[in-house]
């Protein structure tokens, strides 16, 4: 149990090797193994080829005691690494008996007959423990032999998934190949400060060893990834203390942790605050609104908007003065204003949110040019604006989900200051 | 020339082995080797260590004449690509004068010292070539060594097509290593048929060898993707051949090919025929008007929208009777048609499109179940309406992007009538 058990991904398809598609299969294995302390030092890719199959497996074998298989468990005849791998341990291929129930239910409730090729899917090496497929057909397959275990698991990456986290992982530990040093990560995401602003900020907390810290740029906000090492309960210390250190130098700018996003996180400050929105947008298209409406129970706190994209629409639905319009132009403060206050009274809301500016790659001016986007909220007791200039380069749809990303963080904060009565 | 040279891909970076990243490099590396006839048939990943990159870097090198890293060239001490392929050939790494003054202008430009270690990039093996970095500070390098050809490129994606694209594959091909048999596939992309009903509707032009078709579902449209095998310009004919079977079979199923999306197809089909739009949308939430305004120009045919996610919006702004919200529920056919006509009086359109419909998870009821989404498209002549059930199982996020899709059909397939004079 104190050994080091070394572990190795074979993904298996042609597929992958034309760049057909992209290997997202061997990210998550990797990933869970790395969570349970069992450390890769290499992954191959392989087409359907038995004796490529083979090559690999050998080779993995050779220097990993975990090897982990995805791909070529399925009904076509190109599916062929099981039938490679018993062939290499000089094992044979038995049909299980519930696997092959399986799949004749499964054909059975979609009035489909089963072929030969289909029924091959129910065979596993006879010392093997099939992995039951709860989303599809093909068993996968658990093997512990000769020291090693080997595990196969389809390319389906549902398939794959469910059975990774349903079946592998639990397995593995409760025979006891879990090491006893684990690697853990925690994501802190924050929006509002620029990478290198960031990087600034927090330069003595980055270069540390255990845990470390790694900034990773997003459009419109940055990750900061912890990850330490070691046994789960000081590993779980570590991420604790770092995320507090971190918190204490960032502050707000931390919106969350994790898989939170930030609609998410708007959606709950603004049900907490009681507090009910309507948006104006114009570059964003309706993209601010279907942030907002992407969490479930949002009727709670966004009554709806308008997307005013031409001029004629900020007039006639938004009460913006034509002659404001004449005179400073769509791209202004003083438009996104009269949006915002538009827009509120026109929905009967709290807050009104307008986003104005020009997404590119055309329309940009010398005095507005392509990036610079107007921001606007206005509540019951007045409204401020924002000007923000994102420039060209992110291109229209970067400078479109900058646009939204700085409306909805002018929301939390909103929000926020709300919240603790400000 | 016309021996068959292998090719062989090494990802270097220890994040692709903690399952931190997903290896899209390979994947485009993959596919430019593809359309070069450059056979792939394994691929490896390795982490950051002197030793495994060594190991993965001699295995490649007996089983393929062309070997391609990505990853590992930065300033850190992590970056040791270059050092250990060097080694391994018994190499010295000497100084390139090029990339030291490309690295000394891009640090004079932003007013920073370079360290021994920024320096450090600007080493490659002696009878190497430099790969200039337009995008970065590492350097690239191509090496025709000992009848094979050893190219290393950063792990930065950016980086690492610009390299690919402007400088690996025109020296392959200068240097007669591009094989005489190439692959190329063409995406023909259909919306409104599902996958199962599709692959009925064209099985006997699926079961064929060259070129092979490919049916790959995605939310709310199906792709087929066609790839042939052979000489440049047989595979351009057999391309095109099985493109013109396909379309014969599948008509105005068939929106767009390769890249091309739904949003810029129906935005030029809008265009042609000279119709200005405005939607409104409740269960979308803004992502139809995102969608359309998604596209650069679309201020020609796009005039704005209204998201109405309360009934008292839907009253307000598009004036829906209220009277019928009572008596027929918003998620119905009467409401959809009255928020179409409303909406395109509100901005004076010559089309009004809406969309109502329950998104879920929560929401649903008997009679309105989760998934039940209602369309209509009103122009000056009437309304059409349309009611679709994408159930539960496609969740909150699909049942979205599957309403905007069918939207957006329905106004493309409404601007092809047009255009046609229907």
């Amino acid at each position: 149990m104190t050994d080091l058990r070394r572990a190795e991904v074979i993904s298996v398809g042609t597929e992958l090797l034309l760049g057909q598609i992209t290997d997202t299969n061997a990210t998550y294995i990797c990933q869970r193994l790395a969570e349970c302390g069992l450390p890769v030092y290499f992954r191959q890719t392989v087409g359907d080829n038995f004796q490529r199959v083979q090559e690999a497996f050998r080779l993995a074998w050779s220097r990993a005691e975990l090897v982990v298989f995805t791909g070529g468990l399925g009904p076509t005849e190109d599916d062929l690494t099981k039938e490679a791998v018993a062939a290499a341990l000089g094992a044979e291929l038995v049909e299980d008996a519930d696997s092959l129930a399986h799949l004749e239910q499964f054909f059975a409730r979609r009035g489909r007959t089963m072929t030969a090729n289909q029924r091959r899917q129910a065979l596993i090496p006879r010392s093997a423990v099939a992995i039951p497929n709860r989303w599809g057909t093909a068993p996968g397959v658990f093997w512990e032999v000769d020291g090693h275990v080997v595990v196969m698991v389809p390319g389906v990456p549902r398939e794959m998934r469910g059975m990774v986290d349903e079946f592998v992982i639990p397995e593995l530990r409760r025979r006891g190949w879990v090491g006893e040093e684990v690697i853990r990560s925690r994501v802190l995401r924050t929006v509002g400060i620029g990478e290198g602003q960031l990087e600034e900020m927090i330069r003595d907390l980055i270069h540390t060893t255990n845990p470390t810290v790694a900034p990773l740029a997003h459009v419109g906000e940055v990750h900061l990834r912890i990850t330490a090492r070691g046994a789960p309960q000081d590993v779980a210390r570590l991420l604790d203390e770092a995320e507090g250190r971190l918190r204490d130098r960032l502050g707000d700018a931390v919106y969350g942790v994790d898989n939170q996003t930030l609609d998410e996180v708007v959606g709950s400050l603004l049900r907490q605050a009681g507090l009910r929105v309507a948006v104006a947008e114009s570059c964003t298209g309706g993209l601010v609104g279907e942030r907002l409406t992407a969490v479930p129970g949002s009727s709670a706190y966004f009554l709806g908007g308008v997307v005013a994209y031409s001029n004629e629409a900020k007039v006639q639905l938004l009460g913006v003065p034509r002659s404001l319009l004449e005179q400073v132009g769509a791209v202004s403060a003083e438009v996104a204003e009269a949006m915002a206050r538009g827009v509120r009274e026109a929905f009967g809301a709290d807050v009104g949110v307008a986003v104005t500016g020009v997404a590119g790659p055309g329309g940009g001016t010398g005095t507005k040019p392509v990036g610079r986007v107007f921001l606007a909220l206005a509540d019951e007791q007045g409204c401020r604006t924002v000007r923000s200039d994102f420039g060209e380069e992110p291109g229209r749809e970067g400078v479109r989900r900058l646009a939204s990303q700085a409306a909805l963080n002018l929301l939390r904060r909103y929000a926020l200051d709300r919240r603790s009565g400000g």
